[in-house]
Order: C-alpha cells, then structure tokens, then sequence
C-alpha cells in the first residue's frame, strides 16, 4: 500500500484522558478515535491489526475443530430470565425494548443465546462434542470506561461454547482449547501466563485466566519462575509460614490508645509486623464473618468466601453489624470470642503458627500481647484455612520454587461450566442409554481489541510502539528520504514490487514530507522493518535496514532486499 | 472438512413461518435458525457463505483504493440530532439509554458517524479524497420483520462513505465504486441491474440500486432488453403516449350511479380504458393535490411528489381534505376545476394527448363524456408532468427499445449525498484558495446477507439450493455410497487430499448414513459438484462426478478428479 493512499492521521499531542500507554499510542499514531465515552472506531491501521488478530484466533479455532457461526447481537430478556441472569446482570447489561415493547439486551456473552439455539438441534450423544464460536461486538455498560481497549463499553470479542456428554469430554474440549488460547497467544507475540482463577459467581469446576503480563493490568497475578505454575493472586494457594518455636509468655493486655491500625499498634509496641495478627470483619450471605491473618499478610476476600462456603462476594461489615455481635472496630482479636449463628470466625493458616503475637483486646484503645492462638483461640470453634494473599517470600506450592508478582490483563479465558445453562435451558440429549443427560459445557473468550491494547503495552518505547511482526498492521515500511527525488522513488518502488511479490505486507511512505517526519511516524506507528532508501547509500546499490525492536540497522544489496527483510521477519 | 465434524441440522420439514424460499432453504438445509422476530443465527454452513460474500467485496473494495475500518453499534444521539435525523428516522431507529441516562442509537447507517469522525482530521484538500467503508451488523427496527435475511431487523452490511472536493471528484468515486458493486454481484454469482433510482427523503444528487432480478424481490423494475437501460419504476421515465386524432366532440354529462371506479365506468359507457382519465389526490406538505392519468396507466407517487416539489411522500388524501376543497370521491377530474393555495392540479403528459375521454364530473353518481383536455382543463393552472408508471407498451427511453418489467431484491446502493451531512455537521477543508468548503460526500451500501437470501432465490430448484461456486459453502463434496466400506473410505479419503492439495474447498460426507439420506443432503444444501464413490465405479477406477446446477453426471478416472473438478468449477 502507498502511504499517500492511507487514512492515517497521526496526531502531535498525547490526548489528555488517555490514561493508558496503549490508548496513547493508538490515537497518536492514528490506530482509532473516541466516539463518546468507551467507545471507539478503529481507523485503517488499527483495523489492519485486529484483522491479523482475528485471522491468528479464526486459524487456531478451526485447528480445533472448532466451528465459526454468527449469533444476534440483540438478545430476547425471556432466555435471560429463564438462566435468571436476567436480574443478576445488573447495571452492565444493556437493555432495549423493541417498537413492541418487548425487552432484548445488547449481548455481554452468549451462553443463554447459544445453549437456546443447540438445544432442540442435539438430541443424542452420537452429535456430541461441539465447539461453535463467534467473532462479534460485545456490550457491557460499564460504571467507568477507562483504560482504553481495556476496558470499553463496545469491543471485540471471540466466544466459543463446547458440548460434551460427560466431565471426561469437557475435559478434553477444555484442554483443547487451553493449547488453542496458548498458541493464539504465543503467535500474536504476547509475553503471558495461563493462570488459575477463581470459577466466581457463574459457577462451574475450574477456570484459567490468560494474562498478557503488563504493568498497566488490572489483575494482581502470581508465578513461579522455576515450573508452570501461576495463578490469579485470589486463587494462588500459600503454604504455612511457620515461626521459629518460643516458649508461651503470659497473655496480658496494654494499652493501646487510638491505636487502630495494626500498623500503629506496632510501632507503638515496637513489634515487627509478623508478631501481630489482625483482624478484617465481613458481611457474607447475612453473617458477621471475622478474618484473621498475621501483621504482614494480606486477606484474600475470595479465599473467605469459599472458606465459608460464602454464595456473594463478601462486603466489609458496617458499623451497626459488627456492633450486633459485639466487635469494637480496630481492636478485635478472636481471643474469648465464639462463633454463633450469625457470626463466623476464620483464621489463616499460618496465624495458628504464631507465638506470643499481638491482638485486638476486644475492648476499646487496648491490645492483648502474648497471644499464642493454639491456645488462646476457641480452637474447636473457629475455621482455620488458608485466607491470605500469596506473597513473594511464600514458595510456589507446586515446586517449591520461588515466585514473582506481577500485573496482568486478561486477554482470554477458559471456563468449565459444566451444566448451569444446560439444567436451566433445558439442553438434554439422550445418551446410550437413551436417558436425557443435561449437556456438559464449557466456554472460552478472548478478548480481541483488549489483545491488541495489550500488545502494545508489553511492546513500546518513549518513540511509539514495536509490533510484534504478526500483528503489526504493515510488516515493513520503505521510507525513500526524498519523494521528490525520481531515482530514490523508482528503487523505491522496485523495492516495493520485490517485498509484495515476496508476501510481505509492505506500506511505502510515497508522501512528500521530510524525512524526519516519516521517521518519526514510522517509530511511533512502529513497523517491525524500516527500509530507508537513500542517495548516500544508492551510491552503493545499497539501501539501510532499520530493525525498530533493536534499533539495530543494517546494509543490505538493494537486489537481496526481499530475501533479507524475509529471513528477517521470521525472528519477529 | 468432515462431515461427522459439521454441525449442520438439516429439517425434514418447511417450518410454517418461512414466506420465502430462500429462507425456508437456509432454515432446511441448516444455514440458519431463527432467534426471534426478524432475527436469526448463522450455522457454520450459511456461516461459511457469508465469510466468502465478505471476502469478495472487500476484495473489490480495497482494489477500488476503499480503506476499511470499523466504527462502534452504538451512536450517540447528538450526532443524529445535529444532523436532524433523530427525529426523523422514526421507531425504525433502535433507540437505547446507558447508565447514566446518555442517549445512543444502535447504528442503522453511519453517515452521522463518520462525517464526525474524519471531521477534525481532514482539514486540507490535499487529504482528498477520502473512502472509508466496514462490514457491520446494522440495526432496523422493521414494523413487520419478513422475508427471512431479506428484511430482518439485524443484518450484515457494508456500508463506505467518500470525500472529495468537488462534484467531479464524486462522480468519480461514485463511478469507481458503481464498478466494484458491479465486479462484486458479477463475482457472487448474480443476475442483477443497476438501475436508476429515487433520492427520495435522504437528499443527494444521484443513486442506483444494485438489484437482483428475483420473483421474491420487494421493488418493481423495468429494464431494457436492448440496451443498459434499468430504472426502479418509481424513476422510470415513461414517453408521451399519442393517441389518434379525432375530431372533438362535445362535453356532456352522462348518469353513472355507483360507478365510483374507472373500471366500472368504462365497463357501464362500454369505453376501452384508454378513453378514460382517472384521478388520484393525495395530501402532501398539507396542500391536496389531485393527481390525474388515462384509466390505463397508474400514478406515481414519486413523480407526483416531484411535481409538486413535495418535501415529504404523499399520503392518500383524506375525506375531509377532498371535502374541504369541494372535491366529490369517485367522480372527480380537473373540469371546471381551479387551483388554489391549497389546491394543486397535476396532469400525465399522456393525458394531454387524449381525445373525447371520459371522467368524473365533479358531482356524484355522473361523468363527462368527450373530455379533451387541452380544450377542458384550465391549462394556464394546472401542472402537466410525466407523472404516470411507465408500463410494458412504453419504449425503452434511451434506445427505443422493448421494455421488460420485474421484481428486484435491493442488494445494493450507491448514492450521491452532496453536502448534506458535511454542512450540518460542519466537515469542512480548506481549498487550493486557503477557503473553508464542505466535503462533497457519498455512500455506498451492500446488504452482505440480503445478497445470500438473493443467490438462493436466484438459484433454487425442488430439491434444494443450487449455490453459484464462489459462495458455495463448499465448492464440492466426496460422497462415498457406504461409509462402513473401507475400500470406498480410502479411496474418498485420497480423493479428498487431492481436492484439498488443488486447492478446492471440500467436505467428505463420512457419515454412516445410507447413501440416499446423503445425496438429499448434497442436493438441498447444494454443493456445486457431488463427487460420488461407489463399487460399480470403483472396479474400473473411476467416480461419478454430478454438477448441481444441470443434473449431468459423468465419469472421471480417481486420479484425474482434481483436474476434472478444478475445471468444472472454473465453469459455475
């Protein structure tokens, strides 16, 4: 393509509520514009990466045996309130009446629409499994649009649903489509992590996120730099720390006025956080639930919830609750408390290990010393689990070796429904034994504009961004340094005709502007290849080859261009 | 692709609600289902065709030097309201409101969008000209959604809007875009026109509609059968028809009780209807106009609105209104007849040419005989206009020759949009001169999947489909007589590598089923070549290669099939 043929503008100025790299970039080298808040329009280039998106995942689906098809987009509310997701969506799904006045949502997902449309088409196990997917816009209304392509009200989304007749076979379906995300990934150039998450509110036996690792990610994710294990730091499983043994000390109180932190306790006491516990009180399904990790860990809201068997996301208890059942606020410990009907009390692990800690002395501006909780905690009375966040000092719990944090963006996600849609749809077969079974499914999404926004938060520099070679939307660009110049244009062009013959996807920068504009363009656009055709090097039969991952540039024989820039682009 | 892997119901029955064929075929032979009213999911099969109509038009598009792009569903309103058309549009515009009460539309078209879009980007003429276009589902709130994929309520378009400086620029990305349409309905298979059309509402200068010529179609049509000329029929430019000369005879009033239509007054006085004149009026902009053609011929509404310089299009006047300017139902010509401000007159050139016709006398139950016009009507106050259909006795306007009428599915549209959106959205550019002027616009529609419906009504025979190759979901399929034969699986199974190794797009029918159940199948989905492997032919090393589309079978040695094949589909 010519470069004076393409609607490209690039822009000078970093938009000022582009909070992210990758929302920067894409307005500034011209990728998409906001059309209001959380929505966008992909311009020529931009549109020319997600179409290289698509095509990798569409490659990899069918590889699968998985089968393309196109669902409505406007969703009847009737399926929706037979799953009963209709009211549980909440304010994310968008609604619209038709001129009927009959209720329709703009599709966030597809299990209702898809489990609606198989269900009276399979009727017996000989037709199972499939795997259907689409590539389509997604709704969801969200409370604050940000981040760009990572989190916009409109965006591309490639949803798969399998069919199975048991767990085995969605087990199979699953890790088909588990190699399928992983080879998706590794061939769009992102660096990621498949990492186990929590299943959540839609249920189902077991989940992994796929995070492209970036600093810009919304999700706090945990690996191990030895094996393959990583998870979602929600799921990430901690071992025990233990402590060195200490003979029991006698547990006595201090005072510990407006000291309501354990932080502040600590100070004031001089004690290092690992020797206090401290306590985080929860309102889950109507009870009190009180959680107690050391000083220096943190609680993980989630590990609580299934520690209790907790059916909503837990909330922090108000005020008036922790009052019902007799907590004061900032010096609560479990020492003397026990459990009741509408109060839970759940320990971590590693608090049991403590010696002689500090705690809430349940009473106002004081603090017990000298806790030692197999003996001063209710044992038989309290629930003891893991309910911390993993840190970096814990080992991973597979190999033993040692862990890193880091941020993540969800870019996919593999997910064993198992029969939630199916029971409440209705999608049976007949099995070999002619009885009706509920189908096994399993869904898998990949977000296809988020993959791209996180592409360019891994691959960028302060002069744009650096493409990995299979979704870059030109593979090479060739910048003649004088359009006007007729000897330089017509290698140029010669060049141009060797690369397409060649199957490169080549752009050539035929405007008339200086040369350091088009440099300066074509960093910040950020071709993999830059072929710099210039008199000084004419004078050789040579042109320069500029690698903008490396910055590396090399001569090359203008007539050996095209085998050069290939065997190049390979390692891309 | 294997059959046993194809999720592809087909239905043994036509379901009740299909009114056209080319929708009970896709529900039969498993293209689609439908999800609700004028909504349907695509199956891998109907799938498959639509991703080769896509792959063709943006194919063409790109050669045309059209950039792709994608904007979002959901529109704000104040774009609409800029322009005028929230209001305008009616309930056929999908209206929604987010969370915080912002209101969007769900896209029906995308010249608000995209006018505000390259808005602020283009400033210069040296920008121009610009052509943008997507493929998108679109969204349309039909009052009564019919016809299957021809008129749903949500539906896959192209839609591509330029940019020039001037009409001359226009014309020539109206002509290079008239030229894709052309290559891409020539490509799909398609028995089309391109014929002139009404601007109607939207304004502009100029449009075609691409029409496939089909018994289903909505819009009547006329072509000629010699030359290029075709014209929606509401555009159709119908000669003046001349009668013979007669001496003229003097006006009288004859009795007609109840004879309220042309009809019954010809058949009661004994006239041919071409000795006849009748009157129509209409309510338009608030005037009554009284619309008068021989008893013969049929009004156009279109014409008549032009005559008038209607804004809006005209609705049949009401009992009050006639009554209102003194007209009396059923008995009505321009006789004795005056025009006032409220009042207009339109007369058929045709009718000028009449001699001693008869027509209403203005008051009830009586007709004039021996009307002639140039001496009865108050020529200096009426408007003589072609304002009648042009019929199968016109003549072609262009060359004289015979005219042919049809019905044609609009599958497509190119429009000259001028100014419209660019003044009231202010997409202005500076001239060679430096002075700000507003883009010169025009867009460019393709219904992707209202040309699927059209190939199949175009193509269709008893037994199912009859697809044109380029959008066959298959270009052929391998029918082994009993799949249980090993001898039969092996040899389909080499044929098969062969196909794929040429390059064809192949399914293998490896199903277990009798062979008659797969030779219904391969009729009613409709495979242009069935390649059938059986042991009769097998003994002299040879297949049965049968084309849909004329039934013929013939012989073909194993190890010449991907030759055979390859060049019988060069043919379809």
């Amino acid at each position: 393509m010519l470069a004076t043929k393409l609607y490209a503008p690039t822009l000078r100025e970093v938009p000022s509520d582009a909070d992210v790299v990758s929302q920067q970039l894409m307005l500034r080298a011209g990728f998409m514009r906001k059309t209001a808040n959380g929505l966008y329009s992909f311009l020529p280039l931009g549109w020319r990466s997600i179409k290289k998106i698509e095509a990798i995942v569409r490659e990899e689906m069918d590889r699968a045996s998985a089968q393309e098809i196109m669902m409505p987009i406007l969703q009847p509310a009737e399926i929706w309130k037979e799953s009963g997701r209709w009211n549980a969506y909440g304010a994310e799904m968008m609604r619209i009446n038709d001129r009927h006045d009959n209720e329709f949502c703009l599709g966030p997902t597809h299990e209702e629409m898809i489990t609606t449309l198989v269900k009276n088409e399979i009727n017996s196990y000989r037709q199972l499994p499939v795997n259907l997917y689409q590539i389509q816009s997604k709704f969801r209304d969200e409370r604050r649009p940000r981040y760009g392509l990572m989190r916009s009200r409109e965006f591309i989304m490639k949803d798969a649903y399998s069919f199975d007749v048991d767990e085995a076979g969605l087990e199979e379906s699953y890790k088909s489509m588990y190699d399928a995300y992983t080879r998706i990934f590794n061939r769009c150039g992102l660096t990621f992590r498949p990492v186990e998450a929590d299943s959540g509110a839609i249920g189902g036996s077991g989940t992994h996120e796929f995070m492209a690792i970036a600093e810009a990610g919304e999700a706090d994710i945990v690996y191990c730099t030895k094996c393959d294990y990583a998870a979602n730091i929600e799921i990430g499983k901690p071992g025990i720390m233990k402590q060195e043994e200490e003979a029991l000390q006698e547990l006595s109180v201090v005072d510990t006025p407006n000291a309501t932190s354990i932080e502040a306790v600590a100070e004031m006491l001089n004690l290092p956080l690992h020797k206090t516990i401290k306590a985080v009180v929860f309102s889950i399904d109507g009870k009190v639930v009180l959680a107690i990790v050391r000083g220096d860990h943190e609680v993980n809201e989630v590990a609580v919830q299934h520690a209790v068997l907790g059916s909503v996301e837990p909330e922090m208890a108000t005020p008036e609750e922790l009052e019902k059942v007799g907590l004061t606020a900032g010096f609560i410990s479990p020492v003397g408390l026990q459990q009741t009907e509408e109060f839970t009390i759940v320990v971590d692990e590693s608090v049991m290990e403590t010696y002689n800690v500090c705690g809430g002395a349940n009473k106002k501006d004081a603090h017990y010393v000298n806790i030692n909780p197999k003996r001063d905690f209710n044992v038989e009375d309290i629930i003891v689990a893991p309910i911390r966040l993993i840190t970096k000092d814990d080992v991973c719990p597979t190999c033993g070796g040692s862990l890193e944090h880091a941020k993540g963006i969800e870019v996919g996600q593999v997910f064993k429904l198992g029969t939630k849609y199916s029971e409440a749809l209705q999608a049976t077969f007949l099995d070999q034994n002619g009885r009706p079974n509920p189908m096994i499914m399993g869904c898998y999404g990949i977000g296809v504009s988020r993959t791209l926004a996180a592409a360019i938060e891994q691959y960028h520099d302060e002069n744009g961004i650096i493409w990995p070679r299979s979704i870059a939307p030109f593979e090479a660009v060739i910048v003649p340094i004088n359009a006007k110049d007729e000897a330089l244009m017509s290698t140029s062009e010669t060049i141009y005709s060797a690369l397409q013959e060649a199957g490169v996807d080549v752009l050539l920068d035929d405007r008339k502007d200086r040369a350091g504009v088009k440099f300066k363009d074509a960093d910040l656009i950020g071709y993999p290849l830059r072929i710099t055709v210039s008199k000084n090097t004419l004078e050789n039969n040579e042109v320069e080859i500029q690698i903008r991952k490396t910055g590396e540039a090399l001569s090359c024989a203008i007539d050996s261009v095209a085998t050069k820039v290939t065997e190049l682009l390979q390692n891309l």
